[in-house]
């Protein structure tokens, strides 16, 4: 079909905005129409095409790293950052992990142009009773520029100080002094030094024999050159938090090494960033549990281009502690993905007590709760996005509850024995020839999916696609959303036959004549696939707008399930906010990306089906129109 | 007599200054008649009325501690350099120690305002042959203020950065970086980490096992809160002196304590300033020699009060290096007075080698040259002095050839025995009853005498001087120098009967009949006295000009002379350079101080006696004039 040219009508909206507050222009953009090059759109006139609904981002501007996550002792409210604008750092809190209020007016908390700081301010983590028993945060305070681990390291550019807020975090006062943590230890090239990330736990103080319970410990991220990625450890030396005493690089690897082969956890690349270092069990947080860490790797396409990070892997890696040469060390026993999404990144999580006013309400128990960060812009590769059009640049993630998760009744057999992997064996019962696996748990925080979910909801009946041939088919739903706001879960049974096999089989979304977007599972490489070929009809008019096909491994495993042997049921959640794709599947995979739909009616949706083998669909449901995390902005 | 009422004459002078260089007023004022307030005076139209001629200060404004001091190996020049008008500091060069060039016009070679010095640039020491083969500067950043060591430590206060000079000295580039040595040693609660001294040392090298040989060394001077003054030492890590390795206090003294009984080297005081290492023989400066250091102390009356340092040392101290915990430590044998004047302080020398143009010219080895500052305007406590009058405050000192100093021949008594001095006995002759002592020697740079001494000279007779009663005269000159500009040389014997009386003999200079300046021996407690109470008429008329008296110690000590045993004879020169007065004896005392002197006539010398016993004069000499030492500076 033809399609219209495009058409913008300018005029006046109702809200004419306030020049201080100019966010969105006075432009009417029809939707049914093809787009134009969306650059030569007036400024803010993108500024509600593809703006989430129920996830954490600025009024406007760019978002990055989440950071100064805290619950305030003093209120019990979860307080949620994120670097902004590239001036500093923006907070949030919440009640209940779904509606936030911008502190500040939305404005930083925190910006750079100290004297420890006057380039910029990087991530920075919170002493909930800190310095005089107040919300403290140690943050990067940064001196020089450029920093990348691909160049020579500018002594001094990264230290570590501190700022506290007595106003309930709307602004975190710098103390009148240098850094606490001047720079890296003596005489190391580092790649980075940045990204302190506080925590406390009771192993390290054990191991460590450190003086006090609830010492506090810091891990800083960064690496060598010439010898790889490291996490830094410090502990808390004094009761003002003046003093870290370095305790080694209690985790490092070798440059551009992997995980096992790297199938299941990527690459650690060439320089670590966002270390959060925290232990779980089944439930959640518990100081006592295993020891996690998440983390950014800085990676690259070989060769290495200078001051070009072309991959960034959003991973996670679990670990045991170990006393090493007078100080500890950590030794991975499993690594993988807390988001396959290429644009996912930079994670910040943080202790969320029961004793929270979110958990209270919920009743949930002590939990670790992280948002990823979704870059906007290809992490400022995206040449061409009309980001001045939009006039707000990326997002975080909902907020996910981690956790350990045990898999029961899995087959014993290569595919569950795997090293290197992503999970790992706990027990055995070679009687039934079964393994208990262990991995990272990953969900929506459960008062997030709730609230995700009270909306309208609609279910498709259960179906079973099936072909004889290779060949790809769409069976749209009976009824699809009205709007790009929606959840849909469904659950996917193969036959054994699928295993190996080229089986891809999912859903279309965000579909109409003119676009789609269809995420499947595809048994030939282990993968959830989000083909984002044909998902805006914008990338065909504009620069910028990525339409690479987005890729992660999961594996169902072989199971037991009333002593027969299945292929583990693939459990999957799909959230669109607009142009936000979560996927989960299996309480342990998520991959997030960006769907930028054009047309009005693309908001279709069917299952998809290519190759051999039938497939059952169950417990298909459609929850419509999300909520609105912002309920205090003003349109 | 009554004195006229002041006289002030407003006019223009032969000279007007343009706008910019606007040192001096257009007022000519009358010497010849009582002073008014002087603070009521126009800017500028005190600027000549003090100002030295021979001596090394900037072409206006406040000069403070000498620093910044090399040999540049490019041109063999000395490179004086030093603190101006708390912006930075300035620097001269000189081929002769006598006259001298300013570099950059004056105008500092190196100003704060970076991102490692927003603050201030406090003193630095010059590696010659640093990075890239240029000199390089390791000075003191400052971030935060105030710094001082009676209250608590702001830490980041005071850092250690490099900049390099490409343009023979005249700018200094600081490093696109941040510091070299970002703060104290980890947890330190310093009272000042300041004024980094760098230095080569062959026996540390061989107690430190260091790698190379002409490895460099920084002590940096301060203290702890709570335990004392301390010299921090650390040691050169890699080519580039990006880092640099700490060693450990190599000498610290408990707060507030003393050497000996305090008698010969005033106290340790609650924290070191600039503290210079360097080793001395007989000859001068010697690698392998003797290890000295010259230091400021900060003291105070008690109680302390907050932010004032009332006393300032000048010390030196000589010792021993020895191993200490896998380290090195420095233990004194010895300690005095670099300068006794109540206004000297923070002086800063250098290796000058042989090699240099000035020692090339005068055929002199390896010394150690340093530098003394004279604070005019007692350390900014001189409330009242008429600073914007002068539009110049303070100078430094002569510059002084450092040598181990030896003095034969001295009887074995308990006055060369005593413990806890400036000097120590290194040999005896048990058989002659004598001994061998050994103590710094102190005495004006041969070529900066020799040009002193070059102008017109006459001597003026021998003469005993003799009293049966306790009383003082005075004994004029039958010549006396034109002007307030001279070198005054004399040797003083006293009869055996002087020990222990009250025995006062010397000279009253800057005389007049409304004015005299009196220097003289006083056996009584064994010192060298500047009587500044009738020194200047402006000291009645105005504030800040002190005419408190200053006292240094100097024993005399039994010594055989042909068999005979007889007081060491007092070698006693005073340099008058119009307001600046340098009192030098027997090549290891100095003290120097301010003689404001008002009236122009005030030049007449006369002999001074007080107390029973004859007094014989000798080689009484005076040399006129001195000489400029900034010939190329514009009038």
């Amino acid at each position: 079909m033809k399609l219209q040219t495009a058409s913008v009508l300018l005029g006046s909206t109702a809200a004419a905005a306030s020049p201080a507050m100019q966010t969105r222009a006075s432009v009417v953009i029809d939707y049914n129409v093809a787009p134009p090059n969306l650059s030569t759109l007036p400024n803010g006139s993108l500024f509600e095409t593809w703006r989430p609904r129920a996830h954490v981002l600025p009024p406007n501007g760019q978002i990055g790293d989440p950071c100064l996550h805290y619950t305030d002792p003093a209120t019990g409210l979860f307080h949620v950052g994120f670097l902004h604008d590239g001036s500093g750092i923006s907070s949030a809190t919440t009640d209940d992990l779904a509606t936030y209020k911008d502190l500040n007016q939305g404005r930083q908390v925190i910006v750079p142009g100290g004297i420890n700081d006057p380039l910029a301010v990087f991530d920075g983590s919170v002493i909930p009773n800190g310095i005089n028993g107040l919300p403290t945060l140690l943050y990067t305070s940064v001196s020089y520029l450029p920093i990348h681990w691909s160049i020579p390291y500018t002594r001094g550019s990264e230290t570590q100080s501190l700022a506290v807020s007595s106003d309930g975090g709307s602004n975190f006062t710098k103390l009148d002094q240098g850094p606490v943590i001047p720079g890296p230890p003596f005489a190391y090239n580092v790649t980075a030094f940045r990204d302190p990330y506080v925590f406390q736990n009771p192993t390290l103080d054990a191991l460590l024999d450190s003086k006090t319970n609830n010492t506090w410990y810091t891990v800083i991220s960064g690496g060598l050159h010439g010898q790889g990625p490291a996490q830094f450890l410090y502990r808390q030396y004094d009761p003002d938090f003046q003093y870290w005493e370095y305790l080694g690089q209690w985790w490092h690897e070798p440059t551009n090494s992997t995980w096992g082969n790297g199938t299941w956890a990527g690459r650690w690349a060439f320089n670590f960033e966002t270390a959060n270092v925290f232990s779980l069990d089944e439930n959640g947080y518990n100081p006592h549990g295993q020891i996690f860490s998440t983390l950014g790797t800085e990676g690259s396409d070989l060769p290495v281009v200078p001051q070009l990070t072309s991959i960034h892997d959003m991973l996670w890696v679990s670990g045991t502690a170990s006393p090493s040469n007078g100080s500890v060390s950590f030794t991975p026993n499993m690594a993988g993905f807390l988001d396959w999404g290429f644009s996912s990144y930079a994670a910040a999580g943080k202790v969320l007590p029961a004793t929270s006013l979110p958990s209270t309400k919920s009743g949930a128990p002590d939990r670790f709760i992280s948002y990823v960060w979704l870059s906007g812009d290809l992490f400022e590769q995206a040449e061409g996005f009309p980001t001045n059009q939009q006039n707000w640049t990326g997002t975080l993630l909902l907020p996910r509850e981690l956790r350990v998760l045990y898999i029961p009744n899995v087959v014993d057999n290569a595919l569950s024995r795997e090293t290197g992997a992503s999970w790992q064996v706990v027990s055995n019962d070679s009687s039934a020839g079964t393994v208990e696996l262990q991995t990272l748990g990953i969900s929506i925080a459960r008062e997030t999916k709730a609230a995700l979910l009270s909306g309208t909801s609609f279910t498709e009946s259960d179906r079973t696609l099936n072909s004889s041939r290779s060949s790809s088919s769409v069976v749209p739903f009976k009824r699809s959303p009205s709007e790009k706001f929606f959840v849909l879960s469904a659950q996917l049974s193969f036959p054994a036959s699928a295993r190996g096999s080229a089986l891809k089989s999912g859903f279309q979304i965000l579909s109409s004549e003119h676009e789609s977007t269809t995420i499947y599972y595809q048994f030939s490489n282990e993968s959830i696939i989000v083909d984002r070929s044909n998902t805006s009809a914008a990338a065909r008019t504009t620069d910028g707008i990525d339409s690479s096909a987005e890729t992660g491994k999961l594996r169902l495993f072989d199971v037991l399930k009333d002593g027969e042997q299945k292929i583990e049921t693939l459990d999957l959640t799909l959230v669109v906010d607009n142009s936000v794709l979560e996927v989960y599947a299996n309480g342990r995979f998520a991959l997030s990306t960006w769907v930028r739909s054009w047309y009005a009616n693309s908001t279709n949706i069917g299952f998809f089906h290519n190759g051999v083998g039938g497939v059952s669909f169950s417990n298909v449901t459609v929850s419509e129109g999300l909520y609105d995390a912002w309920p205090d902005r003003k349109a």
